[in-house]
């Protein structure tokens, strides 16, 4: 089965189950079922099994999976299995708050650059960073040759830098404002707004 | 059709139908089609028009969507028809973030009361709140009776303090921590992990 062919809901699974894995390698296990990493994150043994079935055989019948090495394959197949630059742009409250943030080292990725266009912020140290300016977005991408970018600015303004981003090669966009981004057939992007994930629960509540 | 029935995915989708929706009525729009919205959200209008079906007869043949009324519904489905009290744990960087974060008015939520356990932010200003002691949650939530928290302390206390929470009446959790939360049966999490998110989108990288 060639990548194309799985679904993008199967692949968006994977990342939680890295994670459960890890906390599990953290805790010091060497090995789990099926069983109990769904316990972990909520999903049935049966989906897990199937999931994974789609890259190849990695559990053997009886003796489970072992977590370093189902850790190596899923590093791997989301190709976290090195460590990918990423640039910010946008450093309100919420760039500030990722610039700063420690949990993107050993999962993959790792801020290298971090961009605002208001000019009493360029020049601002936040964390080991110097703000750069948003003018600069496109030379500091192709020179640096970044593929990833998280979008921390104001909804009226997510499209145009996102466009910006587009043009000088970024390919995933990780996107906070609270807005639906037009990209090109070959941009990927994923939506972090509080909001739509407080709505999606209000729904089941009494 | 009972609400047990709508596919969890569907409701998922509603509230980025929802925010598009605010967004063209912002631009002065009155009416809109499946095919403008699926172009505005990267969904089809096919898929649009099925999820819509779940709820009632929301459009007329050849005329579209009345974008006020449809907001109407969708609001009222997702139950945020009314303002709902959040509470935020976890003071660090994301949780000074969203506490100060200015997109909850009028999408259904306000952040009520915001707590951290570090005798250091305790009695802290941040924004128009002052930072309560972790340790009065229970008493704090059961009292202003509030059923959403997000959650935006450490992985390794996320767990404990969800306990809590679900403890005090919490119904429905935001989850920042990157570690999945086990809850009992009627209560709701959704997660907000940068990382799951961007490794997401590794997969299809070259």
């Amino acid at each position: 089965m060639t990548k194309r062919e799985t679904p993008d809901i199967i692949i968006g699974r994977l990342p939680v189950y890295l994670r459960a894995l890890r906390h599990m390698e953290a805790q010091g296990k060497g090995t789990t079922s099926s069983q109990e990493l769904g316990e972990q994150v909520g999903i049935s043994a049966a989906q897990i099994r199937k999931d994974l079935s789609q890259f190849g055989e990695f559990g053997k019948q009886g003796t489970g999976y072992s977590i370093a090495f189902l850790i190596g394959k899923l590093r791997e197949i989301l190709k976290v299995d090195r460590v990918w630059d990423v640039v910010v742009v946008g450093m309100g409250d919420m760039g500030h708050a990722i610039a700063r943030y420690q949990g993107f080292a050993d999962r993959g990725f790792r801020i290298s650059q971090v961009f605002d266009s208001d000019p009493a912020k360029i020049g601002e140290r936040i964390g080991s960073f110097v703000v750069q300016d948003t003018r600069e977005l496109g030379t500091a991408i192709r020179k640096a040759d970044v593929r990833i970018a998280m979008l921390c600015v104001p909804a009226a303004a997510a499209q145009q830098v996102a466009n910006q981003l587009v043009e000088a090669g970024v390919r995933a966009i990780l996107n906070y404002a609270p807005i639906n981004l037009n990209v090109p057939k070959g941009v990927w992007v994923q939506y972090l707004d509080p909001t739509v994930g407080l709505q999606r629960m209000t729904y089941y509540l009494e």
